[in-house]
């Protein structure tokens, strides 16, 4: 009788490739690594990588879906404490993402090589762009019931706010892997945004008497 | 009697290099692009190319030193107009940066290309981290004027504010090179630095009877 892939070692094959190939490309670029070199370091043949993956794209394509999952995760349980104010907020945000500094500078490196590599190819901009969408929307979920749930209002759509967060997370990040040590952690985010979520006034934002 | 080449000499030499090094840039990128390349587009020897620049990084350097005076010129221009309120001032700034998108999209993905390199290179590093303080504290000054000629108060230190601009900026330029349209030109800065500006408080904006 012949068997069929169950869904959850399949699923175990997808992270052991994608564990894979995140160490590869920290070490290589996304540029200088191969499919065969992810395929040696998962100890997988071409044919099991290919039968999950079709391309190096989809790898980081993968892998920007576990690290967005993960993000949005960590952001809307540190958003839903309740009778936290919108600075305790960002400050928990900012505290349980930088818990893992070395995972979230791998994946700075390797999302701008992308990013690169996306304005130069037009099926992965294509697909980068989709991702970016799918991200940006579920943050504008988490922000839309933080900001609601605390009768606040934005200075401007919900959107840009979070275009204008993930800007200033990915280039405070940026500095700080350039040039350590010349920004603290989420310094930029924690200083920025506060100012942002106050500047829409709205009630509930330490003015009670 | 040997000549000594005349500094006006010199630096047309400089200046045609840099020219070909920013065409080459674009079109193969930093890493695909020789010196060898760049020589012969500048119809220059390897020897005319070495008694000016050391290395390929030393040309985006060289670059980079072009643009942002072009760019802190330009702030500092728009910044200057007596009676402008912090409103005009950003626009004004962003429609003087944005005269040259072409231009400014090459740069984006040079610079892009090069903090790559220098997050894996100590000397590239070194170089661009000293770069990049030459370039906040140009604009640390303009943004320091601007503000005080207005009676304004940031609600950060300039240092945080120039750094939080730059990384708007260049999220906000990338996502457009990503994703054409989604964006308008400066609009993240537009919407994001104004609210910036307001929380700090201050007298002369907009406030007085």
């Amino acid at each position: 009788m012949p068997s069929v892939t169950p869904s959850p070692r399949r699923s175990a094959t997808r992270e052991r490739v994608l564990t894979a190939a995140s160490e590869v490309f920290a070490e290589k670029g996304f540029g200088g690594a191969s499919v065969e070199d992810i395929c040696e370091r998962a100890g997988f043949s071409r044919g099991a990588f290919y039968s999950n993956f079709a391309s190096k794209d989809e790898l980081v394509l993968g892998l920007s879906r576990q690290h967005a999952e993960a993000t949005v995760a960590r952001i809307r349980t540190a958003a839903s404490r309740p009778d936290s104010t919108p600075d305790d907020v960002i400050r928990d945000v900012f505290a349980a993402l930088s818990d893992d500094a070395r995972r979230n500078d791998r994946w700075l490196v390797l999302t701008t090589e992308f990013t690169l590599h996306a304005i130069r190819n037009r099926g992965a901009r294509r697909a980068w762009v989709s991702r970016q969408r799918e991200i940006r929307s579920a943050l504008v979920e988490v922000v839309d019931e933080a900001v609601a749930s605390r009768g606040l209002t934005l200075p401007m759509p919900t959107e840009v706010f979070v275009r204008a967060a993930m800007a200033l997370a990915n280039g405070s990040a940026t500095q700080r892997l350039v040039e350590p040590g010349a920004l603290e952690q989420g310094e930029l985010e924690r200083t920025v945004l506060p100012v942002l979520l106050a500047g829409g006034g709205g009630h509930g934002h330490g003015t009670g008497a």
